[in-house]
């Protein structure tokens, strides 16, 4: 593994990987439960570097590091400053979280756009940010002054207020989609990750003679019990039938379970037209 | 507004849009904290429709109501049924949440495609809604068989695990996004909604021959303070000062402000000069 540099390595849970993802700088941050909460945000979709600006009630901060829960390195190693300035000195592109328009000329970017632009600065080197304010007020307008653009995300007019880790999830999650990752969900010893399409891959979709060899089958039992009339019917009948089948999407294996409860079913019933004959 | 139908007008927060927004499940949920959290993400999206199966704490739930905060009607809305089957008999296409792959054969989505593929359904008059198992485990493979694809969230690898408000946002927040909404962020009686691109836009950009009035008054300024020497270097060091005001894309009040600076600044020297001559 590449350390990003010589500063970045000494942090606890710091960037490892050779792209420096964003630093996520929280300002003035109340409630400790959200500072574990916005960590295990970022933990989440792939992002470390977190900097706090003179969080209310101190630090290190119990309830912060318990509401992190497995994300408690991205606690640990977060990096305590006095001011805005002094946290984002070393950051050449720095986006301001906002919910509402300042009076301040400044481009608004949503979170899948933010993401895609910071991707782009941060693989051509630049060292890039997002601010988030107090849960109470948000960043106050001297905060916004000092960044490159604001960050707004669409949300309902009605319930418009997204909490602090609400918001550190949606640009995470942006950003890791930025990426345009092919995996979805877990990745243990046990499981291969998921990816978007049929999941089962390793049962195979049945070929069309499997299917046909099941429509034989249902069909002539079909036929058989008297099912598939009037005769003029029955075209469109077996066609409705067929196509369910397609839709499925079948594998072999349900041709074959299906195959068996076609089997079943008429031997229960020949069963029964014996007692009765 | 409309009434969706006569059912869900009988629901307090029920959805009053004709579209018909997506019904989150949570099954067997065990922490009002969560459900509350949930429903304030859902209603930060415009989503409504909250349904709980077996909450583990029963119902009503005060500490739901407390986390919900300003989303309470959904909280007070929510429905509870006894089984996942109940909960969704009246829905036409269910997606179940998991993260991670089971061996079963069925699509896997992402939220993004969740989103559009649910937005496509409802406005063809589908009834839609997603499901969510408890914290502990998850959705178990009874509950996952009954829906129609599964949604899986793209994750770091290394923490993978997403919590019930979490996971809800993040859908809820796709619902959004697939309705490409214009608006960003809070819109009250005093702020307009903010969109993607300048912000500010009652400052008008400043015309270019403001700008060439700028830059004549600074350079005029700077030749006489014998900044731009030696002279075969002035062409390129007055291209890149003229291009960082374009770069800035710079507003008729910033080429106001610009000039008082010039002014201020050259006024001190003068002065600075009168008193040294």
């Amino acid at each position: 593994m590449m350390k990003a540099n010589a500063e970045s390595g000494k942090r606890a849970g710091a960037q490892s990987a050779a792209l420096i993802t964003p630093a996520i700088i929280l300002v003035y941050p109340q409630l400790g439960e959200n500072i574990g909460f916005a960590a295990r945000a970022m933990a989440n979709f792939g992002l470390r570097d977190l900097r706090l600006v003179a969080p209310r009630d101190g630090w290190p901060n119990d309830k912060a590091r318990a509401a992190a829960a497995v994300a408690e390195p991205v606690v640990e190693g977060a990096m305590v400053y006095d001011s805005v300035e002094a946290a984002i000195g070393d950051l050449n592109y720095v986006l301001a979280t906002t919910a509402r328009p300042r009076e301040m000329v400044k481009r608004v970017l949503s979170p899948e756009t933010a993401a895609s632009v910071l991707q782009e600065l941060a693989q051509a080197g630049a060292r890039v940010g997002v601010m988030f304010g107090p849960e109470r007020n948000g960043l106050d307008n001297d905060a916004i002054a000092l960044a490159d653009a604001i960050l707004t995300a669409p949300v309902s007019p009605e319930f418009a207020s997204l909490s602090l880790p609400q918001a550190v999830l949606l640009f995470s999650y942006e950003w890791l989609k930025s990426q345009k990752p092919e995996a979805l969900g877990r990745v243990t010893t046990f499981d291969d990750p998921a990816t978007e399409g049929l999941a089962g891959s390793e049962m195979r979709g049945a070929t069309r003679a499997e299917l046909f060899g099941l429509f034989e089958h249902l069909e002539t039992e079909l036929d058989r019990a008297g099912f598939l009339k009037p005769a003029e019917k029955r075209p469109s009948m077996v066609r409705s039938i067929r196509n369910m089948f397609h839709r499925m999407g079948a594998t072999d294996q349900d041709v074959r379970t299906w195959r068996g409860i076609v089997s079943a079913l008429t031997r229960g019933q020949r069963g029964q037209g014996d007692k009765v004959s």
